[in-house]
């Protein structure tokens, strides 16, 4: 009997992360880190595991919108839907009704990420491979196919995609043998939220450099002031051979970006990350004209690859920072990493949230081995919670990235963390409510 | 007693407008037109009714985020929200946890359109005026107060918005008694849909002709040499002095815009609308280059004010087609109409759909009366469906849109066809699954 995909299920898991202030910045005063979490189950009772991250109130939408693709997805057989992720992410992306909803941004397009990378989770599961080494292993014509051009063959064509790959090929080996070595390398957040006191953010500056960090960052964009000092502090105690990089978090206008980091430039930010709106692709251009030698970054908040490919265009971007749930997964990032390498810009991914980091190194990964061949200048972010719900965490060590060697793409988190999160039911919920 | 808000009810309203094909494009194939219904009630009992629309599947989703964001409105003293949209539009677009899934686009955006349009119905009643007329009333510094400047004070200020409507104030008087006696010029799409028959197009393009209408509009951009005939076809019928204008509803990439519109240029067609992806600010800019003299018109899919900027910024469109309901209702739309009249492009209102006609016009008379302080190259779209489910339906007299005088924004729909439509459980869905 053909095997078919039986089930699509979410669950609302959230956890209370607002109660420490982790991850306060200037525009996520009080976030509750959490996940639309997707299981992907077929009819011989295999699972793919993906997600798409947010941060509390509004969860229960992308899971009403997973909820609402799923009927796309169930029936499907699922060699067919393996063989062909392309054609299977076009299904969920150009669905005539729920398109209006986009197209491919915001809500529908998050929840169609959590649903593409569990797919792509159950096929590396089966390949028994980590997703980074499924993509890797295949041919350059593959990996073409995975790319929709519809709307960005006038910056990248698919021949131009092919050459890229192409020219990668002879090193696959090679760098795949020194990732396995040596990592990949992060720099870590974990230091920086605005809520945080000075001597907390100099206390774990310190430590992320004496564990062998080489960046790190700093959330800025609400008073200019302690900013300053903040950034002060953290250079003095790191001196300058450590690169800091900013995040506004997305608080200013453009003219109010370029004059704020006027005020920070003196302490050497080497990125500023967020600016403004992340659709202000002008906006960002012109802020980079205005600020540099800081690097401009951005991608987080980027929501499809037609905005990617504007960035590039317009030169509005030092380093672009994909994401791994914000545009629809896997699929669309394999032609956001292709499009970053026609433009010859680094692509460090935003992570941290929930499950973000262990998703997108096999993004970074996959780029070194099979698209960029390089890691110059390029670095995963890391933030050190809520790690321990997921079955297979990311492993650092010495300011690198280690890469995976489980199958699948490490969205899988722990039965009982789910249970326990899950909202508004699970028992640290109802123990709140409760208390 | 201090009057509350005491609900913010959310309907899933849809008609099963795919059985005539009727709204058939190229994007489009099967539209169930829809509508998710917002009625705000306040603790006195008064009642403002407002909504978003979709084409179906999905519907669902803007719903629940409705249904999401209520909690941030009940409870709210009805004179504070209603003496500051501004703000309270700020309250729902700019809230730290529900933001993260945008921000300011897609379904969550919708969802606040949907409740700020039925805010300001609610104001409107309270005032006993219909809204272009409640807008047009307020001072230049009140409207002013309406527009969330952060994003887009790079291209237009405060000051110079002032300045617009100051100058524009003289001949608010005198326009507004033109307005209700000549009322608003429109053109229509009902000819042109992809699903009708050759005949039936003709025949319709010419009563349209007949009815009074210098503009009609074709579908295109699924065959190209179905495109040239029947623009062919409709211009032998109509002669050289009517406007035709073609609506590709995204269908191309850049350059295949391009090559296609090189196919229809000798049959005159008057704009392109929606040569590519809404998103692609640089790729419409580069269309627009290429197929002068035809116009380039977008914004039904543009998601938010900051996209509506950089398509003034870059020399993208000749024509600005806000909608209703994909920005955050009428304050985003006040905002987007000071952008336009800052750049000098005329606005023409996207509408059709489910109610867009009933609420655009006030926007396009505002415009008129106390904003641009003309119509020349201005005209609503009109389409001649479902009008008959809203309890004040838009006026036509010999191809133009008469002023409402009734109070409110005129999305009220009648409770009958609320019930009847109701989604899945209306009399019209349970017969359908039914037989």
């Amino acid at each position: 009997m053909t095997e078919l995909i039986a089930a699509v299920d979410a669950v609302d898991v959230r956890f209370p992360t607002s109660r420490e202030l982790d991850g306060s910045d200037a525009l996520n005063p009080e976030p509750d880190y959490s996940a639309t979490y997707v299981t992907v189950r077929t009819s011989s009772g295999q699972e793919g595991f993906g997600l798409a991250f947010t941060v509390g109130r509004g969860n229960e939408i992308t899971v009403a919108a997973v909820r609402s693709l799923a009927p796309l997805v169930v029936g499907l057989p699922v060699a067919e839907v393996l063989a062909d992720l392309g054609a299977f992410s076009a299904r969920l992306t150009r669905d005539s009704q729920l398109r209006w909803l986009g197209p491919e941004k915001g809500v529908i397009h998050m929840a169609a990420a959590a649903v593409v990378n569990a797919v792509w989770d159950l096929r590396a599961r089966r390949a028994g491979k980590p997703v980074w080494q499924l993509l890797a292993d295949l041919s350059p014509e593959e990996l073409v196919s995975l790319v929709d051009f519809r709307y960005i063959a006038d910056a990248l064509t698919p021949g131009q995609a092919l050459a890229i790959l192409r020219a990668a090929e002879p090193g696959r080996a090679q760098r795949r043998a020194k990732l396995l070595e040596d990592g990949y390398p992060a720099y870590t957040t974990t230091p920086g939220w605005l809520g945080y006191t000075d001597d907390k953010l100099v206390r774990l500056a310190k430590e992320a450099v004496a564990d062998g960090f080489g960046q790190i960052k700093l959330k800025v964009g609400v008073d200019p002031a302690a900013d300053e000092r903040r950034l002060r502090l953290a250079r003095a105690a790191l001196g300058p051979d450590v690169r800091i990089a900013v995040d506004a978090n997305q608080a200013w206008g453009v003219e109010q970006a370029i004059e704020w980091l006027r005020r920070l430039a003196p302490y050497d930010p080497y990125w500023i990350e967020e600016p403004t709106s992340p659709d202000d692709v002008l906006g960002h251009a012109a802020i980079r004209r205005a600020v540099a030698p800081i690097r401009v970054a951005t991608g987080e908040h980027v929501h499809n690859l037609v905005m990617f490919k504007q960035l590039l265009q317009a030169g509005a971007v030092d380093v672009l920072q994909l994401d791994a749930s914000r545009v629809a997964g896997v699929t669309e990032n394999v032609a956001i990493l292709l499009l970053a390498a026609k433009f010859g810009v680094p692509v460090c991914p935003h992570a941290g949230g929930v499950g973000l980091c262990e998703m997108v190194q096999h993004l970074a990964m996959f780029d070194y081995v099979a698209v960029s061949g390089t890691t110059e200048d390029r670095v995963i972010e890391y933030i050190d919670h809520l790690h321990e719900h997921f079955v297979d965490p990311v492993r650092i060590r010495a300011g690198h990235y280690l890469a995976p060697t489980e199958p699948g793409l490490g969205a899988r988190m722990r039965p009982e963390s789910v249970a326990r999160f899950a909202f508004p039911d699970g028992l640290e919920w109802t123990v709140a409510a409760a208390g």
